[in-house]
């Protein structure tokens, strides 16, 4: 009786500490919080009582107090360390590293799992039912453990974990826009989490490691930790000190760093006069550089690169091109076994239609890359636009190893103020049919190895959070990141799998929360096209600092940049004509989708205005005019986000108190601006079209001249854009 | 028994709940932990079992909730909320308020103990022994609950706990320099904490409240939210609207909110072409701007204006004085109750010694201010110098109301990489002895108002945290802020007891931690100033940012911004002659300390090369040469920064791991920075005076070409500063 009340005390003990852990999002998926089916709960604190730890590798040490941790905070007990399996035994390891994995001959699953890949397996060990975690390494073992504990967290039932599997694109990885400074381009979530002026002294700070955690929870294996728009200096002694101490951290998490460099380099670092990739004097000074690195971090992943593109230096200055460029360094890389990731984000001014300009540049230089290039492509054309049909690129470089860029950080969804889950975005990324080979030919396929012969695949995000106490500011943002992560694994997952995977961890397992939820998860992004740009529209953005609406924008140093190049909206109609009457930039797909959307009614509406330049009163499928469906869609997305907040309020009770206040004044803010975007563009296409609104449709609150002086005045949210002068 | 185990549960459960609470800094000095002494502990537990709250208004409401979190984590248990006292009662509130209170008669002390101040009495009440905390106000009451929570925090026993105590100061205002896109101003640890983007929505924001509950426990009754290198825009609606809701989270909390404002607002705003303060129609736009704002916060506290200061518009500009431009301003806010900050931070190039500036400017002004004007003065005449002797201003304006402005901030102490703790500077500020009315006239007699007939007096700190998790992100910033706002209460506390009380609220009571961490709370601000500018030098930074070292800075836009300018070090000696051979700035301090200033051998040898250019081989007190002793203090602040790390690792069993680690970091970051300021410096004096190093003293580590490019090259962590071009 007194051992029972002990035991009580114990757990309760546990309960108090566990359960007082304040709901502030910086544990994000990773909260481990008691299961609360109590059946459930019961069978797993039967079957989870302890963890049986093959070796003293860093690595499995981590995994070790990943599986402690993760496991007492959902069975709501301890979690013993016995040497031997016993009943409710976790087993984790390598055949190599333990004897207990050994003895259980999974060598036939592990032999198609890769470097990378796990298997979790229920079994029994000298009769005693215990779960295995088995890996060909210490971090596939790590991926497994996290692996599990999702599988708790969600709630699986125990004769549902067995499992295995391996990652589908080999670099998974995520871009920080950080500048040295450590104000975060594009970054809406505090500062830089490198906090170099306390580095390397300083490399335990918990931040690190549990970034590390995080993105190792996921199966992200790289981490590119400066910003594209770099800084020379990064390249320096005092600063490659700072990235090794980070890399020490990231290490046994099996994330490799990487650094973005800047191309002229050597012409800024040591006063050369040419950064020309041909000459043998700049090569010299990058494999010195290089070779410098890897002195620092022996395990180095390699490079980022955007040259050629927004003003950054680049082969072109020396008339060369991206592949003199990115060979060169690749060929300084090649001994360490690093690899560079070439972006193609690139588009002179000079050129005509922005969106056929990555295609017509690298075309020409596919098989021209050394095996260890890795040409980084963002996901549509253009930018990161709430929608955009894919980047033509994909399924046309054949020879050319690949990696698909995607955004995690809100730059064009409203910042860390608007709810906008990414992951219908990523799936249809994915999801994407090239028609390289044929019907079938997803970008996904073709990141997964299935298609092309490439040396290397990847994935990227760039994900931009900041020291913000729940890294994101937006708590929303992190299900973006989240299924970044889940989808560089297996890019099969559907956006709503992953978003209930998410939602479980991060708040409840309670269906009364998830399906009203899963309604959220459903439509946020698509609200933020509708109310922003739908149809088609696209880059209606004030430029610059791309919060809010600013299609009247029609002038600027370059055409490119402004909105009316995008929309063209003019008296008789409005989008912009890619076909042969046009631009033909859909030459640049295969023939079923050149063929798809030439005509405009094969085009399918949500991309239509991307592709054509149609009237006001073209008839869409569901009977309305153009300007009748596109008011529609604006007022749809207003409508979405009020559905968003009814939603959200109807779950209150199953949210801690400060998440739901947060989310709740935040869905306030993105009502606030949906309407503005709604009511400025469509006063704007108004005064272009002299249309009336559909009937029932609102008429905006305002006039033009409000929404013009708007732009100006209202307050953006962006520590990194320059601020308005004048005041 | 069974009661006494379940009692048993919920105690450790409790206790699971406090202990797992993360050391991270968060919560400051307001940590409420189980009390460790055993025996005190029990006492508690008997005579703090209930509070009975007299009242429903907000403040009130703010002190039950916070008598409640801090009794039940001192004393480990429950706390009750009985409607009427029983023994172990903490009865709370005013006369009008409790009947209770009322009852205890406690007047006589009340009434000698104005608006804020408080009473702790144990009494009995119906035979039953309480502790009661009475005050004349609700925010009185307030401040009393702050007090028992800080005596029970720093283990007072029981029998001293009563007490009664008033503020010195009447405005206690924290000031912080954020920028609206949330950059701070020599600020170091995060973003701003206005999150802009998400108010008026997102007022909940728990930061906020904390934020005034670290505040209102000091007794700290105001805050500037905005940079006093001020924008505009802070007084238009769309950001009125924000700061309002900012002010509704701080009010209950007795924190009045004010704004840094722009002199040209008329122009900047609304197009006019003239700011002049005597121009009707300018002086109707203040009115009309003030009656606004207050439309927004009706208990609005007033302005605070920097004008004519590094480039600051002001009334200058219009051929007008400070105090043309002062009244202007508080007679707009004066029908409401609002004062002005007016800044005596002046120093125009063309003026000479910029020591003389304010005082030249603003004497020939006093008295010609209006009564709700206050003209704050920063403790020294330069500029948040490691040491500065007082501003001449203190003591001297006999008929103008004043208030100290104090740097928390580490602008000058190494951001937030260096521990150095502030209070033995604000108190060295609080008493100098001015000898305005003879001997022992100090600052702080002058700003409890007993020397002048003010009508008001104010003390402000410039704050600056951020958005890090611990608010200041080096732990020991902390500490500086609590010392700031411990002082404005009572200006007669000493360094060394702030620190204590600091230390065992914020860590440990444990004799063995406090003793040694007493010896690095008394050296640390010494060793800041022996390590970069001792015996009375001044200004050695690298321009711009103040990190690093450059005492070889010799030319500028300016010629006050120079170090050479401070220094004027030549083959012949070193030091700026203030006295009659010089700028005489000396003439400005009263006679007796004009007379001691006069003389080197007179003058302190800590402040000596303020006053005074002398020959390298003058001889000091302590026998050695002026140049022997400037390279002993170089060489005993870096002896001290090895003391606090060993004195640092001496404790590392009574903090938690987190903090000990973080400390101890960023000490070897200190240490470093220490030694190259050290070696920077000293290099350049040799390199001008020829002079060898004494006996046992070590090279510097490397030449000064070395030290001067580094401080091209070396990283100074300030989001604030514009990076270096170039790369």
């Amino acid at each position: 009786m007194i051992r029972f009340l002990v035991r009580v005390c114990i757990s309760l003990t546990l309960f108090g500490a566990l359960a007082a852990q304040a709901e502030d999002g910086y544990r994000m998926w990773l909260r481990y919080q008691p299961t609360a089916d109590t059946q459930l709960r019961s069978q797993y604190q039967q079957q989870f009582t302890n963890i049986v730890q093959p070796g003293d590798s860093p690595t499995l040490q981590l995994a070790a107090r990943e599986l402690a941790t993760g496991l007492r905070g959902i069975t709501g007990q301890e979690i013993a360390t016995p040497d031997t399996p016993t009943t409710g035994s976790v087993v984790f390891g390598t055949p190599e590293s333990s004897a207990v994995i050994k003895s259980l001959e999974l060598n036939d699953q592990l032999n198609a799992l890769g470097d990378e890949g796990f298997v979790i397996a229920r079994r029994e060990y000298r009769g005693k039912p215990i779960t295995a975690i088995a890996a060909n390494s210490d971090v596939g073992v790590l991926y497994g453990s996290f692996h599990l504990l999702r599988l708790l967290q969600t709630q699986t039932p125990v004769d549902q974990l067995a499992t295995q599997s391996a990652p589908a694109v080999e670099h998974r990885v995520v871009n920080h826009w950080d500048n040295l400074n450590r104000v975060v381009e594009r970054g809406y979530a505090g500062l830089s989490l490198w906090d170099w002026g306390t580095l390397p002294a300083y490399k335990d700070n918990p931040r690190y490691k549990d970034y590390a955690r995080i993105n190792a929870s996921l199966g992200i294996n790289g981490t590119v930790i400066n910003n594209v728009n770099a800084d020379a200096r990064i390249l320096t002694d005092q600063f490659l000190e700072k990235a090794a101490a980070l890399a020490d951290v990231f290490r046994p998490y099996g994330i490799k760093l990487y650094l973005s460099v800047k191309f002229n380099s050597p012409m800024l670092l040591d006063g050369f006069e040419t950064a020309d990739p041909l000459d043998p004097k700049v090569q010299k000074w990058w494999q010195e550089r290089v070779k410098k690195v890897y002195e620092y971090i022996p395990d180095f992943g390699g490079f980022l690169v955007k040259a050629n593109s927004e003003g950054q230096p680049g082969p072109q200055d020396f008339n060369r091109n991206h592949a003199d460029g990115a060979n060169m360094l690749a060929e300084a890389l090649e001994p360490f076994g690093g690899v560079v990731f070439w972006r193609a984000f690139v588009y002179a001014p000079e050129q005509g239609d922005r969106f056929r300009e990555a295609y017509d540049e690298f075309m020409p230089l596919d098989g021209k890359f050394k095996d260890n290039v890795i040409v980084q492509i963002k996901n549509g054309p253009i930018d990161f636009q709430p929608r955009e049909p894919f980047s033509p690129l994909f399924g046309s470089l054949e020879k050319t190893n690949i990696a698909l860029e995607l955004q995690v950080t809100q730059e064009y969804f409203g910042f860390s103020y608007h709810l906008a889950y990414q992951g219908p975005l990523f799936t249809e990324a994915l999801n994407a049919d090239t028609y390289a080979k044929g019907e079938g030919t997803t970008i996904g396929k073709i990141l997964a190895g299935d298609v092309f012969d490439y040396k290397h695949t990847g994935m990227a995000a760039v994900i931009n959070p900041g020291n913000s106490r729940n890294w994101t500011s937006h708590p929303f943002v992190q299900s973006s990141w989240y299924a970044f992560g889940r989808l560089a694994w297996d890019v099969n997952l559907t956006s709503s799998a992953i978003g209930e995977e998410w939602l479980r961890q991060t708040f409840s397992n309670d269906s009364d929360f998830i399906q009203p939820m899963q309604e959220i998860m459903a439509i946020s992004r698509e609200a933020g096209v509708n109310y922003r740009m739908p149809l088609g529209l696209t880059h209606l953005y004030a430029q610059g600092h791309h919060y809010g609406p600013a299609p009247w924008h029609d002038k600027s140093g370059r055409p490119d940049w402004t909105a009316y190049y995008y929309h063209q909206a003019t008296e008789d109609g409005i989008g912009f004509d890619r076909t042969q009457s046009g631009s033909n930039a859909i030459e640049q797909y295969h023939d079923e989708l050149t063929n798809k959307f030439t005509d405009p009614d094969t085009t399918p509406e949500d991309i239509l205005l991307w592709f054509h330049h149609l009237g006001w009163n073209y008839q869409m499928n569901s009977g309305r005019s153009l300007w009748q469906e596109l008011v529609h869609k604006y007022d749809t997305g207003v409508a979405q986000v009020e559905q968003m907040q009814k939603t959200w309020e109807s779950v209150k009770d199953y949210v801690d108190a400060e998440r739901y206040q947060r989310v709740k004044a935040l869905l306030q803010v993105q009502l606030r601006d949906a309407k503005h975007w709604r009511d400025a563009c469509i006063s704007y296409f108004q005064s272009v079209n002299g249309l009336p609104l559909p009937k029932g449709s609102p008429e905006p609150a305002h006039d033009l001249e409000h929404y013009k002086r708007m732009e100006k005045e209202l307050y953006v949210p962006d520590p990194w854009y320059p601020e308005p002068s004048g005041h």
